[in-house]
């Protein structure tokens, strides 16, 4: 039997997910809900019915599932209504910017003993799956290094930025979700520096848009992110894990083969632009691993005390960078 | 308004070209036809009409393009049906084996004055498409040396190779519509030798499975082809344009960008496996250069006199192997 | 005891090969002789007797074994000369371009039982080399095809063409010699052809400057060689051999490992200009092994048996250029 | 006229110099000298005099100009000993471990108005020379970023890290060079993090065998550093440099260029071995530029001073990691 599977938010991200839904066999998707009219068409269309409000959707539309798509201060409340009402969840990261805030939505799924996954797609990346497989079988024995490099094409507005969270909760904690993803212990100190390379506007809006962080885990192992606003050749998106047996990396995905050969030199394709082509497939892969655990019942991951840490994580950054120095994990306390 | 378009044959291909065209805004898929039950199911589940038989489709679901995917023998009297009808059509490759039916479908489609696109879908390979249009815009300068490897992963069973035409109908014909494709002129020698290394079954069907071909065009630019029918590590699909300003090639695409380091030595990705997977891309293109061009009433590439030239071409290499000798391609009458 | 070493013909080549005997320690360089005094001054300079003549060389250096760099009429003749005096042999290639006299020189070598080793100096390149490890250690399996891309930098001029014996003798045989090296086998059949795409002055000369060659092996293995007298982006040297089991193939070397991505996309660096820059290794290898074949009085290869191979593979090919068919080795009889 | 050249010391890297002095046209070796005799038979065999103690040398050979490859302890004295004789300089790696004694060296050296080279070898690696060349000539702009990527194959004996100075002091120094020498400007802050995962024994030793250092330039650029004594794959040595236009990095040189595909997968050559092998042709480079600097009279580079920095920014990474905070380079003072 499907699972009937409800959606809230159908901007860019939310179109991504109910097409990937939509070919899902394993889901029957039992409605949608967005503000704008416009957005809601691209559902109607899709022969999805639609509700004029979260509430309504929740409470009409039979869904056992919400995936939750909606603008980022939302998703805590969003959360929060649809595990009361015994719904799982598959929600946009991040949870919230406040750490009180992701607290209570961590308590509320345990308490109502929903599931509720997180979208860090980047796990599901095939790359980046690649690597975590090779690192989990010993390909490369035991990890001492991690290191990411996390690069985005071109800056955000300083609008944006103004409701972001800043670097490190906006950018960054994809790649410290990684880091945890890859090493599987927790963080026990950050150290961050930052600067504004790229657009003053930045700058004047309280936020960094180069940025070098060193997490160091429980067992001594260091993960080091590189992380830019603005790679003019594209998005720039590695991983390489150094261990006691050997390396493993994945390098990018180009936007095709091809090699060209003159008396000026050889070129070849840039890396794929930004995250809609280099993650589409991770965004598949991210629904259904949310639609299989959903149906076996299995653990869900990552989910909201994924969340947490990194948000922890990203705190700690903020600290290090203002007051230029080492922060331990366990001082970031709500 | 969107295209009406019927389908006639469910089998793998076929489904691939029923799920693009779903897929394309311009299109409205009006019917299907299989002979096989569970084929048709693939339709109906995505609510389209099914109708028993070809000449129901054509007179009863009001299409105004057919693409056909039924079996070989099927392609060129389904074609000249449709076109007596006046239908548009996409014909899967090949057209025939026999070059007088074929040089018939050319005519019949020329005098209902419809349009037959022939599914060469390699020409709609990203890769592919790359080197052309590097060739095209002359970063390259004048084309000297074409070099096309084509490889399968796998050799098909004995009883396929019976009713194929054997490689160079089979196979390597994709590879001679390639070197045309790129060179832009038409070939007037042929010179082919070719064995059996890989099954001695193969060899009792009559048939080669290892093969090598050159291809001589009008202005002395020279095509080699290598050809097998059995690449352990995959789908081997690789393009070279040599000439007076340079070189620009396609590599294979891997299954993903991992390399591994380990004391043994640097290990990483094999190719795609087989057509489905990297030339799923490809056939979307395919199908949407279709529909742009009956949309836009534009001339149709690859059409039946592309298909026409590369059965040519193939009874050449055919007669080369056996005489031991180059044949000039209009010795080539049927 | 270190072998007494005589080297005649001190250009380009000769020098390369008279540094790289002053390196080895089981090599005393006894003479050195060349009719240019200039040439002679490099010999000079690093402390190495000189003699006005060949003869005088070959008499009064007390030398074991002879080094020949002198230009390519004087091979035959000089080896000939030497193998009477009981002299072992280094010879650059070609021994000759008449079938007769390279056959005399193998008869003289093997009458008076002395050593011939001729400079097919790509045996020795590290890539190419590791290629045939592989190959020869069953990584790969029965081998099927060959695949040899050899294109030099740079067109010769006309001049040298007139008496170079044409692209299959001058430039083509080294690659014969690189496929029956890799396969091990003897080549039965012949098929050629080529054109003038870069240079006119090519074609008056009676040359051509572009061509295509296969191989077939009398165990069905199938070589194809493209050649080509200019790539304007360097010395294209690529060697790939197909089989039951895989693939092995050699890359180009490049200049350096750089890359450089900007919002135009990623160049890197070109292929090492040409032989000199590309084989510096392999003649020291080269020279290495003659040396240490003689003290061990072991079989050197290649041989003139090697030099008359190739040779008649390259008289094969040209007959096939003008028949316009396959030709069978054992047509070319002197 | 020659320039007159004598060598201090003649272990391994001695050797190497030696062999680079006598392949120089400008240069006349005039005097070799080393405690061990065996290692003075090296520089007889290649006709050099040999002297039994550095004072002779100084005194006897009439040199120009010593190259100093003696134990690091004889460093900073043999290098103020040939200044004060108005020799000028050439010296490995360390000049010391203290600071003081470094800055005698450069205080020395000024006031006689000699010349001192200090073996920062890696500058001379044609794959970094184009990196730096690239970031000189703006090909990517302003420099946001450098990450430096430096692990041995192989952890050095416990015995010898007593004596090094640690891994900042005996191996990062290195990479702390290439930062200063890529980004033109001074490092201001460090921070440093180890740790012991590789050989107990190192920690038992006080040091670290894996370490991550960031410097902070005066314009704000970042250098990020990973740093391990033991890569089993191989001499790890890459460099990237990321800025507003675009990035540029150099990759490790392989082996050789082979691909080996088969069912399980491709592999490929492993990075060269270890410096000897990496940075046989910086050697060469080195000692070429230090010997026309001589020639020209031009300023030389890396000098004393270069040698100052980069042990400042040691230290100051000692201190980082025992104090677990940044620390400001102006803290480090003798």
């Amino acid at each position: 039997m499907a699972i009937k599977v409800a959606i809230a938010g159908l901007g860019r991200i939310g179109q991504i997910h109910l097409e990937n839904l939509l070919q899902l066999k394993e889901v029957e998707v039992v409605g949608a809900t967005d503000p704008m009219a416009e957005s809601l068409k691209f559902a109607e269309l899709r022969g999805v019915n639609c509700y004029s409000t979260y509430d309504a959707l929740l409470d009409e539309s039979a869904c056992e599932a919400v995936v939750i798509c909606s603008p980022t201060d939302t998703h805590a409340i969003y959360s929060i209504l649809a595990a009361k009402k015994g719904k799982h969840i598959f929600c946009e990261k991040p949870l919230d910017l406040s750490l009180q805030k992701v607290q209570e939505v961590v308590e509320v799924v345990q308490q109502h003993q929903t599931k509720l996954m997180l979208g860090f797609n980047r796990r599901f990346d095939e790359e980046f799956m690649k690597v975590k497989a090779h690192t989990d079988q010993g390909s490369i024995g035991e990890v001492h290094i991690v290191k990411i490099t996390s690069r985005d094409p071109k800056a955000p507005p300083a609008e944006y930025i103004a409701h972001s969270g800043g670097i490190f909760l906006d950018m960054s904690i994809h790649d410290f979700d990684m880091a945890r993803f890859i090493v599987g212990k927790e963080v026990v100190k950050v150290f961050a520096q930052g600067c504004v390379r790229i657009d003053p506007e930045i700058g004047k809006a309280g936020d960094l848009d180069t940025a070098i962080i060193q997490l160091t885990f429980s067992d001594d192992t260091i993960a080091v992110i590189d992380n830019s606003r603005q790679a003019v050749y594209g998005y720039d998106q590695r991983l390489e894990v150094f261990g006691s047996l050997g390396m493993v990396k994945a390098e990018n995905r180009t936007k095709d083969q091809h090699e060209l050969f003159t008396s000026n030199g050889v070129s070849s394709a840039l890396p794929e632009y930004f995250f809609l082509e280099r993650y589409a497939n991770a965004y598949k892969n991210e629904m259904r691993s949310f639609i299989k655990h959903l149906a076996e019942g299995s653990e869900i991951s990552p989910n909201a005390l994924d969340g947490l840490q990194s948000l922890k994580i990203g705190l700690a950054a903020k600290l290090s960078v203002a007051e230029n120095r080492s922060v331990w994990l366990d001082e970031i306390t709500s």
